[in-house]
């Protein structure tokens, strides 16, 4: 429609409703950031299959149950990370669609079931603790319309349960490694497949692990090549990075 | 021809040249290194388009030679990293196809000219001083067989420039971002695409950049939700994921 | 007062009623920081608009309500930071000029209205997160009298939004940048206008943000020039050495 | 001209020369960058007074002098932080104006010789170590058409000279106060003035000085509400800021 | 069993009952796991006398309880470690040989008597509040099979203590040192002996102890040959260590 | 009684009721701790005025009652630092001589008024937030046999209270300095006085202050020579060392 | 002949040569290091198989010279780690029985061929850059009489590698792992095997490799129970510490 | 003479040459400093034995040989520390009375030869490599006019060494504890004597020590009540404050 706000303006012009040098001031009078909108807009159509994220945590039931609201119409999927139950609450009130991801901590409302991705999403974790992340990567990957496969549990002092993956870690087209402790599990993963492995750290640890500090910093300095690293408990940022590569190019 | 070794075994197992219990014991001897690399030897077709990597750093150069001496019959790509003149002077000796370039610091042998990347592969650092780890990263994915454009020196604080490459950034399949000092550059560029950055900080800066902590921890923490992160100043490790993720799905 | 008080001292050296060496002794006997109040004195003349600040958390409200009694004849603003609702009662019991503002967690009693600034302060904050820090910003600046310009939710990863403001924030005199995560925004407003820029860390953010030092980091290493930093979080000392920048040269 | 070749193409539209819908796609086509620079030139125009700067170190002297060939016809100042002797020779060949400042490690060349600052920028160190740093922002105020004074060697162990200058620091228009090891210094000037005081650490010290990180943190922890703080080393960077705060507001 | 099964199978192809192309898809078909399953369940014997470990903290009570039945028929120990009360209770619900260690905040099942080590496992703690870091390593050693002598509160600051006990130090056949603060404790242990020491950094301390980080880096330097390190407050990993130590070689 | 014991002995020997071989045997067979006891029993007697110390956080009461008990024949002083009320109730319930020092958080038991100091310990502190272990420093030098002077609220950034009291410094046989933030407190007082300084880091400040780590770096790379660290938050070791320093030389 | 000399002593006792009181003073004057050193004495008898080690970097060739000459009568094995040629030079005109191990950067002198130990000593590095590290540990372990052996060049990303060696692995009495980058090794051998794993990290890597740190982190985060760490590129200690656990328990 | 001035000014006020008012404002211009000066110069009388010190590293040897000269006549001992041998050969050029002390790498004159210490300060060091620090600690000591006693290589490990002086220890007046590595020394001599213990943790070590990191927080966290610390390699502040807590009390 703005495209056609602009063609009406030059039509005037055209006609000599308004003169060149009235059009010029309309056209700067323009704020900067609709043309930008309009671009983000068109940007929209090839960001079909994106869905709308918020953030749960800290905010308010009835402001995250307002936003969800005015984001229904897009019919886009809409997810809700490290949310709250009572924030949960609220959003069900508003749509029967929505769902909760206990282990994932997050809710979902799915209005776009399209699979937009070529292959498959393949996501790792090393212990029980760390599945939580490995969760919400995958419910983010899902809504943005992956094919999504888990193994949860796999940890490299036990590399059996690792090894006895590898065929269908060589079939993805991306993993996602997640790990807490001394976070050795994307190198090994990168050492096994010759597709990207990104790293998620995790807060999991006691001591020296420091929070994931230790975890970040062994998967920075992995000795495979093909491993790149999100910030520590990023499982939204892994699941949203991987679905962008998995993304089927037209 | 280990099907057939183990194919040849069982045979002889069902003419009763060996009882099954020697063949259980032969079968059991089979060292797990040889089957390993089987896999790996059937992987390698399907990694037609790697290079072979070697870091040429603090290694002798009659020793990069001999390296590079027995991998030239595979007919891949061949390349040196962080290479010294003089391991390049001993390359050349041996070869004519060796190349060196300057600005990356790297030895390349091409031969392998088939392009195995789908789209383009943009890279962008942000100051001159970063364009050694950008050009390691340019020649690490187009010895991988990508289409690679570059735009170098386009800081986030003269973000015209940046601005004004929007379009191009836009049509890359992927993109890598390089920057020493505060590393905002991928946060900016990850806000005007939709496409997966790959974050590179670099060691340049002084005093509180702590030798390119500083711009790690900042792309780390990106708000730009399509960033991943490597090691400071790992150009090769930027390409090569790169490489993976622009790879033609067949 | 105290003038006189030397005054006399010499009048009666003068008379005679006491000898020089007498007169010598009582001047050396003079306690220094007597002078030093007297100049702080003078001084309190020049600090005109400054106002008199009470750092709030873990104060007892009934020690809040009595400094601030102590302060009111003064007839300057008064400013509480991070006040405590408690506090923030005690203290409108005494004056019912005292207003609360919710967003800053601050409380304030204006009794100087007078407009000290030459210009703008113009505050701009990366996420809705930073808007506290902001807001403790915006009302220092405000009690010190100055004209303040607010921009909310304007982060690097969608570059739009700050570049709609550029006309806005290239008239300001001062601007102050609020950012957590990774604490890109000063950089990207420091290349836009050539007025000084007072970036503030905040502790938002999660994982490898280690509670705003990755913001404090990329900031301290901003490629613009026309940056410098303060303490994470440390809205009021932004706002204070706006202030100090914008007041009118006499 | 900019605005001219706009209403070049809307008379082309009031004419029929054109039809709305071809003057819609070339608006479109006009690039941003061209908007933006048109607007940076407008800008220049009000950056006047402002040098030219060139980080010196580790570039080659044949390159920073064509760097200055190019600059010199613009008659601003140009600065050379950094420089290294060989570095200098190579410009001083190419101009007489050319001058070296031993003790800030920086060459100069002034075509501008305007006072663009309202006061006086006063500039105090702790250490004859810290000179260095120190002479560079004052080199670096005085191109920028700032009037400088110097206080050398005022450390907080031996406060008497400090305060023996607490009249001129009282006069000047904002302070810059350079300092290692502890860093105290800018919090004890920070409590005798009420201008802004810009802290500068530096490198100076040895055992947990950490190169600078613990002035850095002493100067961001100021119990003076007037402090901002700069890069360790960046005295560039604190004679910018500085030569802002002081510009002549017209 | 599993090495019957590939008897069969081979006993097929001796019969002919199937092919050998038909066998060897067989064998190949084996999941990969199963064999390391067997090669782990035949590593089972020689683990006699390892307890299974769970990790208490954070578990739900019925979970841990499941866990714990359905290990019950192996008859090995069984050890619960950082175990909160009530998650004993809901073990000791489902056997009465559950047993509360109140000050390693750990459970344990006894259910294999047997010592299968050679030596004296001697735990020695500085302070009483590093009491419970060395019960873990007890209890744990103790669950393994070992003789477990016990000095407790025997700090580095009162050397006649560990002076007192030198004899008995000398004869253990590996040592734990546990300690907080500064960590001193295991070089002075490593000085008095010529066996083992393992050395257990605690979170015990104030300030600079940074949560252990002090004692652990103290520990790793140590100026005593004999001394490794484990992670800070990992009583349980220095119990299991020592415990391999001393494990009697048959 | 030891002395005696050894010389019983020397007189069996004598007498022939045991031989040499059997004396040698007893000698050696005299358990080393004894020996180091009886030292320590000596010594005791060196450190008459030295007080019991308890740490009583997470200390049961009855625990801390009991161990009082205890020490109350010994007619030395009793400090509990870090003393809850209910720890000091239970303490209480035993004596009545017990005092809770409300701003120190410590209770005492005074059964020894002797002097045993030479001189004025004088405790400065820079905020009212330091003030607690300021006050601890002082309960411990007055337990110790000290007279203790004070000065709270003398941060460096108000300079003329400290120079009000320069004259009381230099009395002082020992000065103990406590601050928080950017810790330069040491430093300045360092410079005025020549007896040594102990600086006490608090855990005062925010952000970068990192719980005291700026404070205690700051001190540490104080330029002034007379000054030494202690722990964060350490006040009960200063006034300990303080106490030593102060201690008449007989 | 101490034990001589106090015989002698009670002898003249006894006689009656000297009074009990007299006896009793010069038993108290005999220096406690006589008695230590007699302990010592014995206890070296117990050492047997100890090397004595000389740290040789930045000492003096002649230096260490004038230590090997002392040393050569005791007839234990010499090692001296960190051995700069030129000190070997020294030691090699000393002795012709020296050896300079390259690999090592390490000299020896074998005068003791003993095996000491009961298993095999497994030591395994990840890259070739380790293997300075891995090197010293086994000449520290053969020069203290164990069978050693050694799989260099075994990294996580190339697991076959590992997995081919396990049964060796499995049969070690104690395995030193050495690794730098993300230190992963000790983890994954930790799962493969049931005996101690002693972990070396080294300083190879680079960027946030920091110097060793981070290898040094994952390995105290090991997830594998049986793994204990020394410092950063200490692969002496590693030697020696398994070397102890090796020992045969006599 | 100052005095005198205020006197003569005094004196013309009673004659009536100027009047009250004159007399106040010459009295008000007299500078601050000059007044600071002369309670210095009363100071300096206390200061008698204070010797002038010269930090010599990075000096240039007519610099320094330029101060010493300006300092000769006051006839007050003269240290420089870290002095080149370069720096040494031009000040002995000067006077005859210049020694080199190669240990400490320090120059001394000594014009004044008074003990002003009441006791003996011992210095102990933990291993050769801290031999540097500690004599740096025992020239600075001894210049100071005390006596001072020295026990080098006494480190935790080899405890008896430590316990062989402990009489001796327990004579000092004050102890200064140097080492490196884990820093323990301090506590242990801690625990042996009740006088105040300076630690001076030393950057010797390699990995983990951190450039002397490690030992500085060990030192900090110390179990010894009695210890305070100074910065990383300053021997020569803790020979200042040894000697201020050691000098005679008129």
């Amino acid at each position: 429609m703005r495209k056609n706000s602009i063609l009406a303006l030059l039509d005037e012009v055209r006609k000599g409703t308004i003169t060149p040098q009235d059009g010029f001031k309309r056209l700067e009078a323009l704020p900067f950031e609709d043309l930008g909108f309009a671009r983000v807009d068109h940007h929209r159509t090839l960001r079909q299959g994106f869905p709308e994220v918020i953030f749960g945590l800290n905010k308010k039931p009835e402001h995250v149950a307002a936003i969800v609201r005015s984001l229904l119409p897009q019919k886009t999927n809409i997810l809700i990370t490290r949310c709250p139950k009572k924030v949960y609450a609220a959003v069900k009130r508003l749509t029967r669609k929505a769902c909760y991801h206990e282990m994932a901590q997050a809710a979902s409302i799915v209005q776009d079931r399209t699979i937009y991705g070529d292959g498959v999403i393949h996501i790792v974790c090393a212990g029980t603790s760390d599945i939580t992340v490995a969760e919400e990567a995958a419910i983010t990957a899902r809504l943005m319309g992956n094919e999504v496969a888990t193994t949860f549990d796999a940890g490299v002092a036990g590399i059996h349960r690792l090894l006895s993956i590898r065929e269908e870690l060589g079939q993805a087209r991306v993993i996602i490694a997640v790990a807490g402790m001394e976070g050795a599990l994307p190198s090994v993963i990168g050492g096994l497949v010759s597709v990207p492995v990104i790293a998620v750290p995790t807060s999991v640890g006691y001591g020296s692990s420091f929070g994931g500090l230790t975890a970040l910093l062994g998967m920075l300095n992995s000795c495979a090549s093909n491993v790149t690293v999100v910030n520590i408990d990023n499982g939204f940022g892994a699941g949203f990075v991987a679905s962008l590569i998995n993304r089927r190019q037209s």
